[in-house]
C-alpha cells in the first residue's frame, strides 16, 4: 500500500462531510432503540437490515455459551442469551489486494438511571448545537454509525475496500465482553481492527481488565426491638465495601510494576454499583447483596485477581463476628476480563496516525484508560492490532450522555482514510 | 362486678381447654392467608365470615385516609388503601350491665424474607410439640384467635358477655398504626381494651413510639473510569446511616429522663431495614435510598423527633462535600407514632392480674418494650386502659417465627376470665 494522495484524501473527507447529515440521522435512529442488556435484538435487527441494504453479506446469530465457555477470555454469564444477538456484515472485493479490516462496535448500552435526572428522555436523541444527546449515543452508537458511513463515503466516490472488511455490531460489551469473543470464536479474523469507542479523539495505548462480582451477606433477622441479638446485613455489607476500598488502595500502589500505568494517578478503580437488601423498615435485614466492579492491570490473570478478592474478603470477614459466622457469598457474575497493551510501532497504528493527521490536522495522541474495552479480545486472543479510537463525549454511563458531532465527523474521516490506505480501494 | 367464684373460674378454664384443638386449627387456617401489607383483605374476609357465623353483628370498611389524616395519631401513607380493610364484630348483651370491652388484634404480617431461610414454607403452619410455626402466627394471629375463642369458651358454658364486646381485626399495625386509629375514628369505644400481642406472658407497662423514614441520596453518576469525579450514592448513603447511629446513641443517653426506660440497656433502637441503589456494576451509582425505623420515648411528639432527625441529617451532610451539594431527601413514610405508658392502678389491670393468676398460677408481671404497639391509640387518643398482653414467642419479624401453644392456651384462659369478670356474664 502507498499513502494516499492529497487529492484523494480531500475527496474522501469531502465525501464524509457530504454524508454527515445522513449519518447523524442514522445515529439518531439507532439511538432510539433501547438496547439495554437483554434487549439489544431490535437494534441488531435494524442494523442487520441497514447493512444488508448497503450490500453487505450478512451473518446474525445468538451467542451460544457452549461455544465460548472454555475460551480463556470467557466471562461468566448469569442471564439468558436467547436475545444476545451479534450481527456481522462482510464486504468482499473483486480482487483481494489489500489488508483486511474489522470495524467493530457494541450496540448494548448501560441503564439510564432515573428518568427524572435526564434533561430530556434518555432514548430520544436530542441535537443541540455540536452535541447529540441520548443514552448510548456516545457509548457507542455514534461509533457504529461512523464505521458504516466511513464505507459509505468511499462508495459515494465509486470505491469499495480492496480487502475483506467486516462490520461487527456486538452485544455484551458493557458486562462480559462475550459478544466480541463470540465473533472471534466464530472465526472472524483480520489484519487490523478499529473500535470507535468514545475516547476523546485519542488512541488507547493500554487499558485495564475488569472483574465483576456480587457479594451476598445473609444472617439472622429479628424484630428491631431485639436489634442487639441480630446482625444487620446492610451494615455488614458496608464493612465489606470498606474492605474492598482497602484492596483498591493496595492495588493502586502496585502501578509502578505496570508499564503505561505508572503515571496514572489512580489506575485501579473499584466501584460498588448496585445494592439491595432487606424488605421492611422494622425488621433487621437478613440479607444484603451488592454488585462490584474492579479493574486489574494488563498481564494480571482474572482468576488470580479473583482469588485475591476472595481471600481479602475472607480476611475482612474474620474480623467481624457476624460475618465470621456467616461468610459472604461471592459470585463472579460478569466481566472476567484481562487488560491489554497495544504495542507501539505497528503498521496499523502508523496508518491511523496518518489518517488522523489528515482529518484533524493535528498529531494522534495515545493514552491509557482505566475502563474495559473489547479491544482485549482482538489483541490478546486474536493477535490482531486493535485501534480503539473515537469521538469526544461527556456523561457516558451518566445522565445527559452526549457526543460531539464535529468530533464524530473527524473520526469518520479518519476511519474512511484508514480503510482507503489499509485495505486499498477498488472501483465498484 | 364481683370476682369470679373458683368454680366458675375452673369451668371457664376447662372450656378453653376443651376448645383448644379447634382454636389451633383456626389459628392455622388464619396463618395460611399471606396477609402481607396490601394483601390483608382475604384474611379479613375470612375473619368477617367466621365472626358472622359466631353471631357477631359485623362492620367492614376500607380505611379512608381522608377520615383520619387530620388526627394527631395519623401516620403518613404512601400506599393505596383500597384493600386496607378493617373488620369489627360486635356482641351485644340483652341487658347492658357490665363494662364494655374491645378485643383487638392486627392481621397484617411483616415480609418473610428469602424462603430459603425458613425451615418450612413460611405461610404453611407447622406444629411441632408445643410450638406452632409460621409467618404471623405469633405476631399476631394466635392472639386474634385467642380473642375469638375466649368468647367461644364462655358460649360453650351457655354465657355471653353482659356488656358490649367488640372483636377488632385491624390492618396497618406493622407500618403506620392507621388501622387501629381508623377504628377509633369510626367511633369504637369501650371501658377497656386487650391486645394479645406476643409479649411473653407479660403486660406491657410502657412502650416507645416509632418513626419511619426514607432517605434518598441522588447525585451525578459517571463511568467508573472517572470515578474520582463522581460521587458514589451508595457510599454517601452509608455516611448518613453512620450519622443516624450517632443520633441513636444520643437518644439512648436521654433514657434517664423517661420513667420506665431508665433501666433498659438500650431503649432506643435505630434500624436501617431496606436499601436499594444503583443499577449497574460499572456505573457509579447516582442514587440510593434506604428505609429506617427509630424509636422515641413516650411524651416525645413525633413531629419534634422528625425535626431532630432532619436537622441531624443536615449536619451530617454538611460535612460531606457531595452531600452538602446534594442534600438527602427525607420522607416520613410510615409510623409517625408516639409511645404510651399504661398508668399503674387501673381496675382493668387489677382484673387482668386476677385472671392471669388464675390461669397461670403465678403473678402477672409487667415490662417495658422498645417496639410499636397499637395500644397507643387506645391509651393516648381513646383514653382507654389498654392491656397489651400475650403469649410467648420466638423469631417474630425473623425466620421460623413461632408461638408457644401452652402459653396461647393460658392467655386465652386469662382473656376469658377477664371478660367474665369485667363484662359480667348473662345466659344466652
Amino acid at each position: 500500500m502507498t499513502t494516499l494522495s492529497t487529492e484523494l484524501t480531500q475527496q474522501i473527507l469531502a465525501a464524509v462531510e457530504a454524508g454527515f447529515e445522513d449519518q447523524i440521522a442514522f445515529t439518531e435512529q439507532l439511538t432510539r432503540f433501547p438496547s439495554l442488556r437483554g434487549q439489544e435484538h431490535t437494534a441488531q435487527d435494524f442494523l442487520f437490515q441497514e447493512l444488508k441494504a448497503r450490500g453487505y453479506t450478512m451473518d446474525r446469530w445468538a451467542i451460544d455459551v457452549n461455544d465460548i465457555c472454555h475460551h480463556p477470555g470467557f466471562s461468566p454469564v448469569t442471564v439468558d442469551y436467547s436475545n444476545a444477538i451479534n450481527v456481522v456484515g462482510a464486504m468482499r472485493p473483486a480482487n483481494e489486494t489489500g489488508r483486511s479490516l474489522i470495524l467493530n462496535g457494541h450496540v448494548d448500552v448501560v441503564p439510564t438511571g432515573p428518568d427524572s435526572m435526564w434533561t430530556t428522555p434518555s432514548f430520544e436523541p436530542r441535537r443541540d448545537g455540536d452535541w447529540l444527546y441520548g443514552r448510548g449515543v456516545a457509548d457507542m452508537k455514534a461509533g457504529l454509525a461512523a464505521n458504516i458511513f466511513a464505507v459509505e463515503a468511499l462508495k459515494s466516490l465509486g470505491y469499495r475496500p480492496a480487502a475483506t472488511l467486516y462490520q461487527q455490531s456486538v452485544v455484551e460489551e458493557e458486562c462480559t465482553g462475550n459478544g466480541a469473543l463470540a465473533c472471534l470464536q466464530r472465526g472472524y479474523r483480520a489484519d487490523a481492527a478499529i473500535i470507535p469507542e468514545p475516547e476523546d479523539d485519542m488512541l488507547v495505548r493500554a487499558n485495564v481488565g475488569v472483574i465483576w462480582f456480587r457479594v451476598r451477606v445473609e444472617g439472622l433477622p429479628v424484630h428491631v426491638r431485639e436489634a442487639g441479638s441480630g446482625a444487620n446485613a446492610i451494615e455488614a455489607a458496608y464493612a465489606l465495601i470498606q474492605g474492598l476500598r482497602e484492596l483498591e488502595a493496595d492495588w493502586n500502589t502496585r502501578k509502578h510494576d505496570h508499564r503505561y500505568f505508572e503515571d496514572l494517578e489512580h489506575p485501579i478503580n473499584f466501584n460498588v454499583g448496585k445494592i439491595e437488601g432487606g424488605d421492611w423498615a422494622s425488621s433487621v435485614p437478613a440479607w444484603c447483596e451488592f454488585d462490584c466492579r474492579i479493574a486489574i492491570y494488563p498481564g494480571v490473570h482474572a482468576q488470580d485477581a479473583a482469588n485475591e478478592i476472595e481471600n481479602h474478603l475472607r480476611r475482612v470477614s474474620d474480623g467481624i463476628p457476624f460475618l465470621a459466622n456467616n461468610p459472604p457469598q461471592i459470585t463472579f457474575n460478569g466481566f472476567f476480563a484481562e487488560g491489554y497493551v497495544l504495542e507501539e510501532g505497528t503498521e496499523a497504528e502508523e496508518t491511523l496516525a496518518r489518517a488522523h493527521l489528515s482529518s484533524y490536522a493535528k498529531p494522534l495522541e495515545s493514552f491509557v484508560t482505566p475502563g474495559y474495552l473489547d479491544g482485549r479480545v482482538f489483541v490478546i486472543y486474536g493477535e490482531t492490532p486493535c485501534l480503539v479510537y473515537g469521538p469526544y463525549s461527556e456523561g457516558i454511563h451518566g445522565f445527559d450522555e452526549r457526543v460531539k458531532l464535529s468530533s464524530v465527523k473527524r473520526v469518520t474521516g479518519t476511519i474512511a482514510l484508514f480503510i482507503a490506505e489499509w485495505c486499498g480501494l477498488e472501483p465498484i
